[in-house]
């Protein structure tokens, strides 16, 4: 079963930043589809159940220099 | 020894764009330093003699979604 996690994600300045993180993202086990919005400052992982979890999505951004703020889950 | 190697990129529109590459090539083991601008297209990489090699930071680069355009190597 799909579900989808919903992150505020900031540092995103452009078209280049949303699809460098929908492409990493997209990379690890069990990612289906990724939305990434810098000017909502947002990223919609659709994944596989659980998987993976959200704090291997949040190394996966957090790796390329943007920024997760805790507790901040979007809606 | 380090030795520096010159890349042409593109697809990268803003600074956000530049730290996910650099990022990204900072976690190469071998990668020492990587300076990346999208206003020159171009990223340097200096590295532990020819370690990683060009292919393996050209696939880390496009992994993203940039692209790094056959035989333009900058100068």
């Amino acid at each position: 079963m799909s579900e989808q996690i919903h992150l505020t994600v900031t540092g995103m300045t452009c078209g280049g930043c949303e699809r460098a993180v929908a492409r990493a993202l997209q990379r690890l086990d069990g990612v289906t589809a990724v939305q990434a919005s810098h000017e909502a400052e947002r990223v919609d992982v659709t994944r596989e159940g659980d998987v993976p979890d959200r704090a291997t999505i949040v190394a996966a951004i957090e790796t390329l220099g943007y920024v997760v703020p805790a507790h901040t889950d979007a809606g």
